[in-house]
């Protein structure tokens, strides 16, 4: 089995536990751009227990919180595709009117491009937010 | 406020709680795309009390399931955005492999312009297989 999520973090490590971990992904137009990848490979949600399916969204909920607070999106935008990597993985990102695709998905057509790329935050204090909530979570036995 | 989703079902309604529905997306590429939607306007997930996002994530992953065992897709995406539309709603999409967007977001590229429209399944099958596991989800207090 060849899996990207299985090799390799997915981007830059800000968070993990024993069962799943938070990457912020690399794109100056989204600064906050996280991923929630699932430690073990599973390929569906459905495919998760419940109690393990409840953690994750639980951080999925938890980042997309970090990312209001420190980033002011006007919109949260959350994803699990998959097509390309079959390994349980969900996309947070933060969106603002005018933005390059605003109001479409990121995957969708660039309508603004002049879209300047935003202010970023530095991964120490985006992992210190992080770690304040993510610490807290109780996870699945 | 005028909020298309606070003002229509927003697809053909297949099921509903009193805090969310379900209904089907016209797409002949898609059969089986099912929306979850909240029933009150919220605006992101994060807005939503801890019991109340939890059981629309089981909603979302029952419908997961359901759509899984009708149509046999490769792949499932799933999708809350609302940058047009800022009321909570999820995309429940099945996918398959040499579909019309394969391996992108239904959002993205079109990479199979000869993709045939796959075999539906009748709205009354459908809405029959989802209240067998949604009409058990105990809903939030």
């Amino acid at each position: 089995m060849d899996c990207e999520l299985c090799a390799q973090p997915g981007g830059a490590l800000l968070w993990q536990s024993a069962v799943c971990r938070v990457v912020r992904v690399a794109e100056p137009h989204y600064p906050g751009f996280c991923r929630v990848v699932w430690q073990a490979h599973v390929r569906e949600m459905s495919d998760l227990p419940p109690a393990a399916r409840r953690y994750l969204m639980e951080v999925v909920v938890a980042v997309e919180s970090v990312i209001r607070e420190l980033f002011a999106p006007d919109k949260i935008n959350l994803a699990s595709f998959g097509n390309m990597v079959p390994h349980v993985h969900w996309h947070v990102i933060p969106r603002w009117i005018g933005d390059r695709h605003f109001p479409e998905p990121i995957w969708g057509q660039v309508h603004n491009e002049q879209a300047a790329a935003r202010p970023p935050v530095d991964d120490a204090t985006l992992a210190a937010a992080l770690r304040r909530v993510l610490d807290k979570l109780p996870e699945p036995a």
